[in-house]
């Protein structure tokens, strides 16, 4: 095989999507300073034990591994960033009151999430720790909308879910682990005669309420329905008025709800959203509340947050032109040294032609060239 | 052991040094691009051919391995960024004429390069393809040295030298792999019994030369002395005429040469660059020429550039100092969302206090405050 070749789904970026995505991460991150959120920079590897304690089996499947040669301890190379940083707020910001963070680097996955994603996103993210209330959700969801707007993704919708209401309704229940993921698979794929045989010795309010959940999707008027046939589970009476007062914030963005959904890592323990754009066949965004995120570091405060890949992001929205560049000669006459760094420091870009290379063209399109006129280097068109 | 406990070599970077490296990763990457170099995104991941043959075994010993669950072959996590971008060059952009290049990324060590160094640098470097001039080497060294301008480095020297000289001293001669590497550590080590056991059997020309080497460090004045003792050497002489024009395009940077100097990667193949700044003990930058970087993919293509490490350039510039931040009320009235978003876009960030939380304080520092004054929201100094 040739040297050249790239493992499947790692590519390499070349220039023009490079750019468009540099942009976008400073526009993501420079949105998540205006909201006063911190940037924080976890490192890729870790010991195993704290990327994945408490994150489930799917995240563990994901993780490369490797042995760290001065320790000779296993090494985990992070697939997601939010629990490290649960493990930042938790032991080395330690903050009595809210913590905003975000971050923006790679994660490497050992399988690609969806059938043409890459194994190697650029991650996303913001949190906010230590407020247990309705406001950090909203906040959270406010500020991944600002995100895609910066991005200019179009059409963009929220779809709303929590996942409260499904333990509600099994708790107390005698389920074991194996007839949960079940339960959690049929509810999934919507499955309702999976369901109906998986649940016929529950007691009816839960078997009743399970059922119901499989039509519950939709716009607003759902909510109104679930709180009916939800009467009896107090855990799914609090989330529904949470989805309620969280989509009542969001102005002009079409909002829908799916109160079966419970896709996404293990550590989501109250609303959850995920949210779509024009051109985006999966979810571009997926965030929600964690309280339990921080526990594994013994500091289990109320987080809530969300994430997304730049790299996914890239791909739907609609890259900015790119503006044109200034031709110089090469030469070291100090008049022309100058003239060029003055260019340079004005934001423009100068190409200096190197000797033999003039008739050449690459990805930065000139549309100027200095020259010298009348013994000053001066900016023409071509 | 504690799950939070991090490998030895790697660490969290918490806020306010993740917003200073932020800051110099765009001031590196915009001056790259004043210049007209493109953006690439290698990955961080490849077979371990592709970022492994013929760069030498200090690369090999420096990578992480790991195995491909989907190809069950084996990949290195890349330990520098160089050897990625020549292959982007040979096969995906393919261009005949010059090629510019830059690039900003982690890399991983395996072992920390010097005693308190990490072991996940972000390199960030250039690179130029396609000419075989001195224009290219000279371009290298400018930049890399408007890119610490940039970062405000103080007191900036550049180091230069060139494996072309010890190469033509040691030309024709029959020196096994085991020897050379002996003479290059003598070399390196400045010892001249060492190198003068050595080398016993040498020819004089070349023994004397080499023994001459040891002493061949220093100003200018170095390259009259060497032009006279290294006469004999058609390969050193060009070296050395290279050197001097280097040399005569850096104003006000204090230059010195060291003709001995072999370190680095083995993939140097010319003129040489280290350079230093106040406060860095080792080399923030290095870099020179590699015209054989590409040879294993095909296309031994003309190359120059240069690669310095964002996380080592952060600890040893000041850094800027933050702009304060505005706090505002948590609400959802229409008016002050809107002057929160008007703020916001203007650059400001603006904290929301949540609901209970008004009496801390965050990293951030507030100076102003949104305040409701006879029905308008206005920013009042606190």
């Amino acid at each position: 095989m040739s040297a050249w070749v790239l493992p499947d789904h790692i590519a390499d970026v070349l220039p023009s999507e490079a750019r468009h995505i540099e942009e976008l991460r400073r526009g993501l991150l420079d949105t998540a300073r205006s909201y006063g959120y911190e940037l924080v920079m976890p490192p890729l590897l870790e010991h195993l034990e704290s990327l994945l304690t408490g994150t489930g089996e799917a995240l563990d499947l994901q993780t490369f591994k490797l042995v760290d040669q001065l320790s000779g301890r296993s090494l985990g190379l992070r697939a997601d960033t939010t629990q490290q940083v649960a493990r930042i707020d938790a032991h080395l910001l330690n903050r009595q009151g809210v913590a905003r963070l975000c971050y923006c680097g790679p994660v490497l996955h050992t399988r690609p999430d969806r059938p043409h994603a890459t194994r190697e996103p650029l991650q996303f993210g913001a949190e906010i720790y230590g407020h247990p209330g309705i406001e950090a959700d909203i906040e959270a969801v406010l500020l991944s909308l600002e995100c895609l707007r910066s991005a200019h993704a179009q059409e963009v919708s929220v779809d709303l879910a929590d996942v409260r209401i499904v333990r509600s309704l099994l708790a107390g229940l005698p389920v074991g682990m194996h007839q949960l993921a079940q339960v959690h698979g049929a509810l999934a794929a919507k499955d309702a005669s999976e369901l109906a045989s998986l649940t016929r010795d529950f007691p009816s309010a839960s078997r009743e309420g399970l059922l119901a959940l499989l039509q519950l999707y939709g716009d607003a008027t759902v909510l109104n329905e679930a709180e009916n046939l939800l009467k009896p589970f107090p855990g799914a009476r609090e989330a529904l008025s949470d989805l309620r007062a969280i989509a009542a914030r969001m102005d002009g963005v079409r909002v829908t709800f799916d109160l079966a959904d419970l896709r996404g890592y293990a550590y989501y323990s109250g609303a959850r959203f995920a949210i779509y754009a024009q051109g985006a066949s999966d979810a571009l965004v997926r965030g929600g509340r964690y309280d339990e995120v921080g526990a594994v570091f013994g500091r289990n405060r109320p987080a809530a947050g969300f994430s997304l890949d730049v790299k996914q992001l890239v791909g739907v929205v609609s890259a900015p032109s790119l503006r044109a560049a200034i031709r110089a000669p090469w030469g070291d006459g100090g008049a022309l040294s100058a003239a060029i760094a003055t260019l340079r420091r004005q934001g423009e870009t100068v190409v200096c032609v190197l000797p033999g290379h003039g008739s050449e063209v690459d990805e930065f399109h000139c549309d100027r060239e200095l020259v010298l006129v009348d013994g000053n280097w001066v900016v023409k068109a071509i």
